[in-house]
């Protein structure tokens, strides 16, 4: 049996009805759309004056309704990278697993997070480089939340970089961790240089500065593989 | 004559019963001093955290006495920018044209910018790095101020590795602004990776791209000046 789809107002309000449980799809479905607008406030805004208040009145909910959901403004700001991570995970971890291990996964990952950033969609830019450069300097549990994610994410490309080396796709001579923090460092750089100074070639140099990278790290069947990618 | 010290409070105190203009300069240490601790708050909390009041109790002024040298909070924003740029004027800028044209002062640029950030002391990391992700997505004058000065510095590398090329340091298939665009991006990362990731390798690993991407780049002649350098 087909779900029923809950992207449609009219069949939802008339399960709503119905089924308890479908009620509860239906508040996480709520829960998303909150945590949607809070991240894009934040980017834009900042974590920090995501006040429950604030985000209520942008949402034309009250703030009794809101605080049922989250119960403070940390566990709101918590939730909020959370969610964020998990658009992120969709949108860029997920589909980049459809390439091959080794240095084809690895170029597939730097892409999907270069389109993923160009339209996130969010005013601020990339969630994760606003976050982190604001909560940086001020230690506590949104600060660890956001270093685990995007530290999980410099990892993988770490991890995947160690896996092309391994399968003979990059030179042996090449520092996994050292050609990570280079390829990660060119996406962060095109989004600080396009949200700040609208730059609007800095996606391309971006790509640029990957393709050349991988190219000089690759051995000739990584290359071979860049290729036909 | 030599200039009296006015680091000595004992002496400037002297000195203020004496001259109206010796009073002046005084009144400049303190803005100079009020603004250094904006930084401060700045690069931890925000710009946007940076509220007259707030500042005052931290500084034990009163807010009438803060309000008579900035008179609003945008204007004392504005004025925290313009401070921390010349602070970095003189403590990268300044310093680097000592080196020679060309791919000495390049390379002397970048690394003056990472021993600035290792040694800045704000305890959000570099100013201007917090300050770009946190008015990226907020139009205004402020957002305009951060984004003037960095796409200055931007640019300084950029005319610089120019500047190389011209004078045979760097290949002649170079594209200085994709260049710049890359070392700057190294420089950046570390500081995300350090000030986020508490990653104590961020500065080395910045270093080591930064040499490795001049060297590539760099003819013959320009490996032999860095050698030497």
């Amino acid at each position: 049996m087909k779900p029923p789809d809950l992207g449609s107002t009219a069949m939802s309000s008339s399960i709503e009805r119905k089924s308890p449980s479908l009620r509860l799809a239906q508040g996480a479905r709520t829960r998303r759309q909150i945590l949607s607008t809070a991240a894009d406030v934040a980017s834009a805004e900042g974590l920090e004056g995501l006040s429950i208040g604030r985000l209520a009145s942008r949402l034309g909910m009250s703030k009794s309704g809101l605080f049922a959901h989250f119960g403070s403004k940390e566990q709101l700001q918590l939730a909020t990278v959370d969610a964020a991570a998990e658009v992120f995970e969709n949108r860029v971890v997920e589909p980049s697993t459809k390439a091959k291990p080794g240095i084809a996964r690895l170029s597939a990952m730097l892409e999907a997070w270069q389109t993923y950033i160009q339209k996130c969609g969010y005013r601020g830019g990339c969630f994760f480089a606003a976050a982190s450069a604001e909560f940086d300097g001020r230690p506590g549990p949104v600060r660890g939340r956001i270093a685990e994610w995007t530290g999980t994410w410099l990892r993988l490309i770490e991890q995947e970089a160690g896996q092309a080396k391994a399968l003979g796709h990059l030179r042996a001579d090449i520092d996994a961790a050292q050609l990570a923090f280079e390829l990660h460092a060119f996406v962060q750089e095109a989004n600080w240089a396009a949200q700040l100074l609208d730059d609007r070639d800095a996606f391309d140099r971006a790509a640029r500065a990957v393709g050349r990278r991988l190219e000089d790290a690759a051995t000739a069947k990584g290359r071979e593989i860049l290729a036909h990618d």
